[in-house]
């Protein structure tokens, strides 16, 4: 199973595919960077379509997303919200379920301490992944990695009083439940 | 030319569309309504689909949509951002530009009162648009139709200090700036 980890920001979005397969597996990690005289419309709309190909490309099963509760001001909010926005609507057009987890959850989960720092959780990404040293790995592709892992996890361990956060129902049932 | 106002909300999303030809004319408004049970991905995917449905049926030649600065909460500004976030995705995919007003710009543009509330507006609305009293105009729908109307006032009207406020650059033409 692929599991396609994006983190939503306001102006770069990361992206993350890892693969289950016995242990975990990179596939591929990078970072959505829309030209920078793109705006609104067209900043959102690199955004949703460079994740449709990427969707396309590695055929993920599942989207895990960063769900930060918090923003700056209210004007983050709104950007932040739009971000995510894409990632949402993408995988409910491709029918991929999505899981949404808070940056605590992410960080606990790959650092085992829910304050990491962005260079430890790049540190544990690194050495769960065995990454090979000669891969440059940015700030948000890592982070896009850990919120992958922060799911493989989740799923993988089960617990008396499970802490997977199926955030929302399969977007596929509910849309043929719709009649969309 | 033919105007699409929207008004994005947490739940319902009102729209309406506008014609000018010597005056304005009423076209059509409704809500998208998603399904009750829909959440998250197939919320967004409701809303932005049927927008993609109303551009194609009415061929609107710009969208014009409301900006609030303001929100009760972080967490209701995030999703407003995403409701918002469909509309301007689907302007940039359908190559449509883009204008955003606030509701103090609509209210002062159509009731001549930045502070008017729910039914002076849909009065003037109705008035405006000499619409047939059979038309039932849902709350969500007149206010659509207002933020269009303060559109079309905005264009319409020369200003040596110009406040038609262009809030994005054509989306087709960055786009082709983007190379995407």
């Amino acid at each position: 199973m692929r599991i396609l980890g994006v983190d939503p920001g306001n102006a770069l979005t990361g992206y993350g595919v890892i693969e289950r397969e016995g242990a975990s597996r990179y596939v591929a990690a990078g970072t959505i960077r829309p030209h920078a005289a793109a705006r609104g419309p067209t900043r959102l709309a690199a955004i949703y379509d460079n994740l449709i190909k990427l969707i396309d490309q590695y055929s993920p099963a599942v989207i895990s997303l960063e769900r930060s509760f918090v923003a700056l001001n209210i004007q983050s909010a709104f950007t932040l919200g739009e971000a995510r926005a894409m990632a949402m609507l993408a995988a409910a057009h491709r029918g991929l379920e999505l899981f949404e987890y808070t940056p605590t959850d992410v960080k606990l989960s790959v650092a085992g301490y829910g304050r990491a720092d962005k260079r430890q959780v790049k540190q544990m990404v690194r050495r769960t992944l065995k990454l090979d040293p000669a891969i440059a790995l940015a700030d948000d592709a890592s982070d896009a990695l850990a919120i992958a892992l922060c799911h493989l996890y989740r799923e993988r361990i089960p617990r008396p009083e499970p802490r997977v956060r199926k955030a929302w129902p399969t977007a596929r049932k509910i849309a043929a439940a719709c009649g969309s």
